[in-house]
């Protein structure tokens, strides 16, 4: 069964931070990390309601690198889908695609959330593995941060956690593999305005993959050989 | 296309009231009525955002008869379930099974949602045609009345939802990328004895990530470069 954390990045109301708290209690979830947020008073604790032990257990940190620090796959969130150029960032899974597809993983998400309106920064959503973006009406997308917390926990409540034997390639071993990624886009020349767009697409892929070891080792192989081939 | 009115039954929140306008926003749903609410002032008004038109146009009525008029089938929500000979007033459906079920129905649905905390009546239950319950947490099975409402609303959306088709890549781009692979192996002498479990490898890989139209394009580029460079 994979781990989530629960990340708010620079929550604004506090009545949303005891909400979300309330969602993650009646899904199960207990690991929630605020970044930079308002301060946590009456308000939030009034509404987190039996979720108050959420609250409590919360870890309040100044960047999205500490908060998402030790998690295998950092997932962000957005409202925003297909704009022009900026697609490649926000090329996303639906909720229900997500947990479908992380449901038998033994691996740690962390699932970031934006601030209310703005949402996550292009630059957040870059360095991101994966994106989810949850289906809503085209003239008015723009959900509650509580709500589309709930959304999100509610389908990875609702996927049926399947126990499977441990298969994925572990974070060292993928990072090797995305750097000699990178290694053969130097390699061939690839256009380096292009680069940085193509690594993340990359990265994603894999991420996305689920790739067990053997897998790893097999691609790993063959780039090295091309790597090799190329310097002759 | 079913058509669906949603009725809050003495909601005690006006916060409440407002999110799930918003809610219903996000989800193209317009009808809403309230069963002797609280007064809706200015908090409600903040929630519902660009949901405001929504609480313009709701009816306040004083009783669920009037507040399900016209309609062709009463769906309760309940967020308690199975209480011993109870039972059968709270046999459910959930979400899921529900957005499934009448998705391709022409009727009008009255959806039910009651009170903070309390919920609708064993009566007012027992009035109903059927029951939705979410999945939830054992412990901590009470909901937020906006979070219910909106984990409805998103499973309805999303059961007419569409995703645009030309996302995926189609199976003659994969064959081609499969081919390409395949050619990338003989050129940097990839042992024979292993070419084809190495190429079966790769197009599961590629199977697995549902693999958009834009990444396939960006990875028969990285290929097509890589045997240029390699012809050098």
């Amino acid at each position: 069964m994979p781990a989530f954390r629960i990340v708010l990045v620079r929550p604004e109301n506090e009545g949303n931070i005891g909400a979300v708290a309330r969602s993650m209690s009646n899904f199960d979830f207990n690991s929630l990390y605020l970044v930079s947020p308002v301060p946590i008073g009456e308000d939030a604790r009034k509404r987190a309601k039996h979720g108050n032990y959420v609250l409590d257990r919360a870890v309040i940190v100044q960047s999205v690198e500490e908060a998402v620090s030790g998690c295998d796959y950092v997932i962000g969130t957005t409202g925003i889908r297909n704009l022009g150029e900026r697609k490649f960032l926000r090329n996303y899974e639906t909720p229900r695609e997500f947990a479908l597809r992380v449901r038998r993983s033994r691996r740690s998400f962390a699932l970031l959330f934006g601030p209310e309106g703005l949402g996550l920064s292009n630059k957040e959503l870059a360095s991101c593995d994966g994106v989810v973006s949850i289906p809503t009406s085209q003239e008015h997308p723009v959900m509650n941060l509580s709500h589309a917390v709930t959304v999100l926990l509610y389908e990875l409540f609702i996927s049926n956690f399947v126990r499977e034997p441990e298969r994925a390639a572990v974070e060292l071993e993928k990072e090797n593999l995305n750097q000699r990624f990178a290694l053969l886009l130097e390699s061939i020349n690839y256009p380096e305005h292009k680069r940085e767009k193509t690594r993340i697409m990359f990265r994603r892929l894999i991420a996305r993959s689920g790739l067990s070891k053997w897998e790893f080792f097999i691609l790993m192989g063959v780039i090295s050989r091309t790597l090799d081939a190329l310097r002759k």
